[in-house]
């Protein structure tokens, strides 16, 4: 086994490679990630089908391997419209090397061998912006709206939200998301292609059509109880920080806050009554020292840092141009007459949104130089507005 | 003006001139504290009587102090059964002592004169285990039944609850106390025998009957707006800590954690939900990192330290006599039948106690030796008991 790490290669025989381990491994799986890093995929691949026992569980991986080829896993893949991204290909998420880097320590965090994607987003750049939200399945009607209107607040900040897809909590991040067009996040325990939980099938499609759905398990894969541990693990690399929004003791969502800790990402926390049980696992984070409370959206980006591009317009810089914007500001800045004073509630009526994603759009907008703020409303464009200095 | 601090002596004259001062001067008046400290207290009031300029206000000081006679005042008083305490004296709590420290720093926390009281409690003892419990007067239902809750486990773990007998927390938390028996001190910013109030002329008188009211303000003066805030700092002093619970921002209760960070006193922060606005202050202060999130008594007795007497018993020393026992647990001792096998439900509808109360007492009582816990229930004694070994 060389020491060095083998710089991994975008060739076809070691996606196969990767496709095949990926079918025939647990996720997250400490020893193969070690394996693949020092030897690389294909030599993983070959000891495992030559039976090697200092693996773990090693002939139940031979028996498995022998019935697996990756190259016929990615074509059935793509047959169904599935992307598979390896690490270091065009695409792959920065923020993901840091759990290749964890490697060299006692708190690994071992990176998946690739990522099986459903949907055309751009994950790189999606991740760029990532905030995770992750809490209870049996959540309080508080937890629900608390996350409804927390992952709004973040969409309408050009935040992607990243979650789990699972009832509860998971389901209201994405939801109040995709309520303002914003960009969401599904990361699977099971294949992108199995509707999981079954009564999310519609909103794991709205997901698929307006951001993105991935998985380290091949399509077609169930999801496994341990899976779901592991998975957390990509959900917290993904993001600058994990929002923890409802969570009872011993919760799913504590192991993604470890995660996140071992990942030197931000744990931000959600308080709740101390008579619920469900804010229990929340409150202990942040007694413990473990995460930071926060209340609201303001708390959670000054947490993990602004985006560059939600500062205000750098006026030698050229504006954003419209297609740039996300489809909330797009619509309400459609919705406004040129010249006319708009106010806050008549724009709601028009676009259809709640009064107070309006607000936030509008100083989104003007905060980017799109409309100026004035007595008694609003208005499209600026007195001194970059666009009118260029056009 | 001598540099040295001048020894306080219980003398009449400095007890009449300390009750001169604290009727013409403001509670908590920083360059009157630094006056008495440095000349003592006869020699500050022959100052205001001189009217040196050097005070703020020193004619109306003056003028105010030509009708006074300090010894009347003291005279009064004890004709109403109020006793007047001042620094040095027996029974004068020592942690109040940590304000006169401050004086020399920035921060500034003056100490009260002296403290007029009313009822037979020792302020020493009770504020040798007094936890103060303070928040908004508008609380919610969750506040109010927290505080309830919170300060009845508090007196049930012995310790005295201290509080400003205003509506809302401060009404609940001396009521939780007061309903199992347990110590509380009422801190007012109007004279102690001023109902203030109005409304809680009946919980006053409770207060009194089982534990004290104290105030810095002669009796018989009405409340003045800026007392409250200078009230407080006596709250955060006499306490081990100071419990938030419910604080809008900029509330009063979060002037009372302010005096608490300057004494360097515990500020034990309840949370809430984050759409409650009442809320929020208590969110602020531990996102600010000036306060520490509780969610029990636990957490509150963890936070300051558990009292001596509630440690195991030592079978060295000898066992806590019963008249040293709250009400609660001499009720709950009382109703139990030598030799049988007891349960909580038993006990409560015998005592008249909720059912948590009970259990907490029953832990109590076996920590300190008085009860044993079995199989499906309790029983008096315990086999090798302090008591049985003694007689």
């Amino acid at each position: 086994m060389s020491a060095e790490p083998i710089q991994v290669a975008a060739s076809s025989a070691d996606r196969a490679a990767r496709a095949a381990l990926s079918a025939v491994t647990e996720p997250g799986d400490e020893r193969i990630a070690l394996l693949v890093r020092h030897t690389g995929a294909e030599a993983t691949w070959r000891t495992i089908l030559g039976g090697d026992d200092t693996l773990d569980r090693s002939r139940v991986l031979r028996r498995r391997a022998e019935h697996i080829d990756g190259a016929e896993v990615l074509e059935r893949a793509e047959a169904l419209g599935i992307r598979y991204l390896c690490p270091g290909e065009p695409g792959w998420p920065a923020p993901l090397d840091d759990m290749a880097a964890t490697l060299d320590y006692a708190d690994k965090v071992p990176p998946p061998l690739g990522l099986w994607l459903s949907g055309d987003g751009d994950l790189a750049a999606l991740a760029e912006s990532a905030v995770a939200m992750v809490g209870s399945r049996a959540c309080s009607r508080y937890g629900e709206r608390v996350a409804s209107d927390l992952a709004t607040d973040l969409a309408l900040a050009g935040r992607t939200v990243v979650s789990g897809a699972a009832y509860g909590i998971d389901a209201a991040a994405h939801r109040g998301a995709l309520g303002v067009g914003g960009q969401t996040i599904a990361v699977l325990a099971c294949g992108v292609d199995v509707p999981y939980p079954r009564m999310h099938a519609q909103l794991l499609e709205r997901i698929a059509a307006d951001g993105l759905i991935l998985s380290e398990v091949p399509p077609g894969s169930g999801p496994m109880r341990a899976w779901f541990l592991a998975r957390n693990r990509i959900i917290a690399a993904l993001s600058a920080g994990t929002v923890v929004v409802e969570a009872a003791p011993r919760s799913g969502a504590l192991s993604t806050a470890s995660w996140t800790q071992k990942l030197s990402r931000e744990t931000l926390v959600v308080p709740g009554p101390i008579t619920s049980e469900l804010s229990a696992g929340c409150h202990k984070l942040v007694r413990d020292g473990a995460g930071m409370l926060v209340t609201g959206v303001a708390d959670v980006l000054e947490a993990i840092g602004r985006l560059g591009d939600h500062t205000p317009p750098d006026p030698e810089r050229d504006s954003r141009p419209i297609d740039d914007l996300l489809p909330a500001h797009t619509m309400v800045r459609e919705c406004m007459h040129a010249g006319a004073l708009e106010t806050v509630a008549a724009l709601a009526l028009r676009t259809g949104l709640p009064d107070r994603s309006v607000a936030t759009v509008l100083r989104e907008l003007a905060a980017a130089g799109w409309v100026t703020r004035e007595d008694g409303g609003w208005r499209l464009g600026s007195t001194i507005s970059p666009l009118e200095t260029r056009t």
